[in-house]
């Protein structure tokens, strides 16, 4: 299997799978495309015509979508256990899952992630405040609740954790303040083997996405290449 | 089993899940509640804080997503089929309806599901002639691979099929114009029984939700109750 992905440092997207594989064990060959340049579309329409990453290849097999990656995965990998075992708490894994899969728009377009910039703010509109406040609702409830089974959203790893780790990175670019409990998961988040080895990539990278930065105008890294598509 | 869901002429992630039960002949009782009314927040936090329809409640579970009620449903009632059965069509099934569950919302904001209404247009914007070409794309070459094995997405009903049935009333209430083979299956899935009685009942509805009606300032139909939250 290969995941066709964009930069580790921007493409939330193919974060979620990428960290699911990743974290789960699962061998698989890592195929960048660099978001927004000239080389995106012919690469990606060998695969796809959804015009977006990640994309799963399996064989013959091309899955063009986040959730349907994982999904296909859990299936594929059952003594993994990317979802819970339990029927009711994978109903709710879902529901966590599928409410970022389709929502959070205010806070994805204000805070995009941007893993290798640090950009504090406390300033943004009560659309991503409201945004902020429902995935430390999410979390810091699931977190309550299945204390004692691990330290992730259900106890033990699944892709509901995938699915809210770009946010973990965009709190910390943004210095989003949590609550105690909340904090804990981002942090520990942040610490997993796998999203170490997925933020040391994003720092090596040198593309500065300039649709993907509202904040700055100038890079702050070194030999810097200016992407300028995607608006 | 009961949905707790949206107006019938504008709620279409509630006709997603309703359809796909329905349809399929899954029994369950409906629970309506009238979008950006006064009365919504308090109905819908009785069973979740996610401020959102559909919410399907089986007993003590609720599961307030959509995509994640119609996976609880595929799993609940695996002699319905809600997915294809082959593995690879089942995965490229559920990258087609993820993908509209987190995509297309040039053509969600801009032609919103308004079942009563006829509002026939030939302006819009590029992102939003992207979308339904995308879309197009995607019905013209499942109708194609798939005509000899029945006359939906992936031949026999889907969830896939579930997820671009509010897509169909779009592209009835503005009068977009579509290749024979998209018309086709258009015509196909507003056939329905299933389609023809929440068509039906979207048409005894009298709320006129001013923030989904973009193109008109008065009703056009008997009795309204002007509806004004929501912005």
């Amino acid at each position: 299997m290969k995941l066709v992905m964009g930069n580790k440092n921007y493409s939330s997207w193919s974060l979620r799978p990428w960290l699911a594989m990743s974290h789960a064990g699962i061998a698989f060959e890592e195929e960048p495309v660099r978001l927004f340049t000239p080389e995106f579309a012919p690469h990606v329409a060998k695969y796809s015509k959804a015009r977006h990453v990640p994309i799963l290849v399996d064989g013959e097999l091309k899955i063009w979508d986040s959730l349907a990656i994982c999904e296909y995965l859990a299936e594929k990998f059952p003594e993994k256990n990317l979802w819970p075992k339990d029927a009711a708490k994978r109903a709710e894994a879902r529901s966590v899952a599928a409410e970022m899969h389709s929502g959070f728009s205010p806070l994805r377009v204000n805070l995009p992630m941007n893993i290798r910039a640090s950009l504090p703010t406390t300033r943004w509109t009560h659309v991503v405040q409201r945004d902020i406040d429902r995935v430390i609702e999410i979390w810091t409830g699931l977190r309550e609740r299945h204390a004692a089974d691990g330290p992730f959203l259900f106890g033990e790893f699944s892709i509901a954790d995938a699915f809210y780790a770009p946010v973990v990175t965009r709190f910390h670019t943004y210095q989003v303040k949590l609550p105690a409990l909340a904090q804990a998961y981002a942090d520990h988040i942040r610490s997993l083997p796998a999203m170490q080895k997925w933020i040391a990539g994003a720092n090596t990278e040198r593309d500065f996405l300039v649709s993907q930065e509202p904040y700055r105008h100038v890079p702050d890294f070194a030999d810097p290449i200016m992407v300028t598509g995607g608006h």
